[in-house]
């Protein structure tokens, strides 16, 4: 069974906005063993959408078109999706219903567009939307299916999730197809691929793609096999060998992101965590907290930009930040063992260097970052440089950070990155 | 002049990663005249890759694709294009040397991998990739251009900004297009388009379109016509239309984000901050921390997350916090002074809410959030309730609470969200 994914908008076409509906949608139908042959988009232009909706049904099982389903003008997937299986629109008092109920609270006038929302095609089923006001549409013909939804991010998703996924998995069948993502960081992808060595002998028939992003390289397992069983085995024979070559730069699988393992190593074994934060500026902090519960293992952090506040949140001698500069080992030393002196906790974690793009000197250039650890055995330092802009300078440099937590916790050798 | 942007990579097909390439290099055309007609996405798959050639290079004068350029074993690219335009691959000195210079400074051995990436197609011209060891290609058929780039989005981007896009500028021409964003937040679509009345009365033969994210909408105005001036122009007088009826909640244009404009507007004023959050949990501040420069005005920020760190590290009186509960208006408020009082900033900004998923209760539910300022007048507190998983409403909160900043500074009226 193939699909095509089709995302409608003028703003995807002169590249305002970055496209994420379509690969979450195809992730969705992948893991039930619809496989997405093409996933195409296209401006609001009337004409091309007609042709785009006639390429996709020709060729595929399923049709899924996301986008121009909103109360404004530039809004047209409605009008085209009638025009191509020669319905008209139609009040459904459903829908009137669910956006009365939604505005309610909100205190939100009824107006002209609210009426407009609740007009759908007369010869479709409804996708019920539960959190925005466009409804979803779905047309069939035999086991094919078109289906149409919201672009809103959060309002799609919803949408796949409760009444797409659940009502395509049962037409979905044969070969199973099974995936499995290592998630790695602090080694580049050619050391990784010379790593693994021979490609034939580590994957024996299943495929690796690699995966390169600032943050690290994921590794991408994919086995087809009729039985499902079968692949899930061959999957985990190559996660094995993997990880035989390559185990300590793995530090999660699939969409575990690095503050989420270390989230969990921190709850597992009861410690506490404060974070000293200079170049990164808060981003450690916010990806720390971005995990729900974090609150029980972080217990604070400061963003210490100027030499007043390490002095002052820190307790780091005005002496050391003269001597040796805000930007070395022996300052992001003092920072993070004054974090954690300051908050009580088990770990004290910092960072200090150059974020960029100005403030870089022949010394000390733009990506210098020294990031300091330290618990109630010792504290440490580890220089490290990085390219790119300030956004990714700061991510790698918080990632590197986040790392080192997890390899000094887990007793793992640092010779980051 | 049209154009189609192919991506290729089995990641892509299967959801695995965001497609951002697209609409970086979609954007970088349209701004030279030559219109998107189409985005396609395949997997690494070479007949699919090769039908997906055919479909675009028929179609259209300028093919751009990107992905499946790299030295591992799953990039199929480099062969479909050589099946394609019928070359073969041969070793090339030029980008010998520039792998060699590129590996120097980090110790990298010389890998089978590493000649391999030296093999471009005979009959393509080199489109140099400044920052990476995949080289580019350029095929021509009169003034139709086939150019294929690798998939790493810095490299990609550094190869569209220097040889790609000065490369086919010269050869578009025709009807100029002048856009600008208009970039809001606190208001929603239905109630911003309702606000702006009377579409054509607005937009006068010009577009608009609404572009919804969980920080605002974005409004884009788009003008097509002969003479660049006359379409600048006509740009101009739709946006000062729009501004006349929704001025207050218009905080920048184009790529600014919020924390551009405060950086800007803190800069301008010789004004500094210093930022306590409890529930965004550093997000402000890594905001805050992404514009360079903004050590000049971000003095320090603290995540207190805990009780005790509201009190030890903010003054935040027990007493407060037992009485009113850590997420209320008065321990916003009492943050805000806080931070402000303990940095000597001009101004101290805070959060205290519930993020959830966990957390919420029939009074305080998941997505309350306070925010608290605090300038030598006085210190306030507002309260919001957003919607969304946990990371949507540290990003709501998080632009709520700069927004809160930036009309404060300006004297406009708060009344968010």
């Amino acid at each position: 069974m193939t699909a095509e994914i089709l995302t409608i908008g003028d703003e995807l076409i002169i590249g305002q906005v970055v496209n994420t509906n379509q690969a979450y949608i195809a992730e969705q139908l992948n893991l039930i063993n619809i496989r997405v042959a093409r996933m195409t988009s296209v401006g609001d232009v009337m004409d091309v959408i007609l042709e785009a909706f006639r390429t996709a049904w020709s060729a595929h099982d399923v049709v899924i078109v996301t986008g121009g389903l909103g109360p404004t003008h530039d809004d047209i997937t409605k009008k085209a999706v009638c025009a191509f299986f020669d319905s008209d629109l139609v009040s459904n008092d459903a829908v009137r219903r669910h956006i009365q109920e939604l505005w309610k609270p909100r205190n939100m006038p009824w107006t002209p567009s609210s009426e407009e929302q609740t007009m759908v095609p007369r010869k479709a089923e409804l996708v019920e939307n539960p959190v925005g006001t466009a409804a979803g549409f779905l047309f069939r013909d035999g086991a094919k299916r078109f289906i149409v939804l919201p672009g809103v991010p959060y309002e799609m998703k919803e949408m796949i999730d409760r009444s797409v996924i659940p009502h395509l998995a049962p037409l979905a069948g044969g070969m199973a197809i099974r995936h499995r993502t290592l998630r790695t960081t602090g080694i580049a992808e050619s050391m990784l691929a010379e790593r693994l060595g021979d490609i034939d002998t580590l994957l024996q028939g299943g495929s690796l793609a690699f995966l390169p992003a600032p943050t690290g390289v994921r590794l991408r397992i994919t086995v087809l096999d009729r039985d499902p069983e079968t692949a899930e085995q061959r999957v985990r024979e190559i996660e094995e060998r993997i990880r035989a070559r390559a185990e300590k730069f793995i530090y999660g699988i699939e969409r575990e992101e690095l503050e989420d393992v270390i989230g969990r190593i921190l709850s597992e074994r009861h410690l506490t965590i404060a974070v000293a934060e200079s170049c990164t500026g808060g981003m450690i902090l916010h990806k720390l907290t971005n995990v729900s519960g974090s609150s029980a293992y972080v217990e604070r952090g400061v963003v210490a930009y100027s030499n007043r506040s390490k002095t002052e949140l820190l307790g780091v001698p005005d002496e050391l930040i003269r001597v040796h500069g805000a930007v070395s080992g022996e300052v992001a030393q003092a920072m993070a063992a004054g974090i954690r002196r300051v908050a009580g906790t088990d770990i004290g974690l910092s960072t200090t260097g150059i974020a960029g793009p100005t403030g870089g000197t022949e010394e000390k250039p733009v990506g210098l970052v020294w990031v300091g650890y330290a618990d109630a055995a010792a504290s440490i330092s580890v220089k490290m440089q990085f390219g790119g802009s300030r956004g990714i300078i700061k991510e790698r440099a918080s990632q590197a950070a986040l790392e080192l937590v997890r390899r000094r916790i887990l007793s793992i050798a640092v010779d980051l990155p």
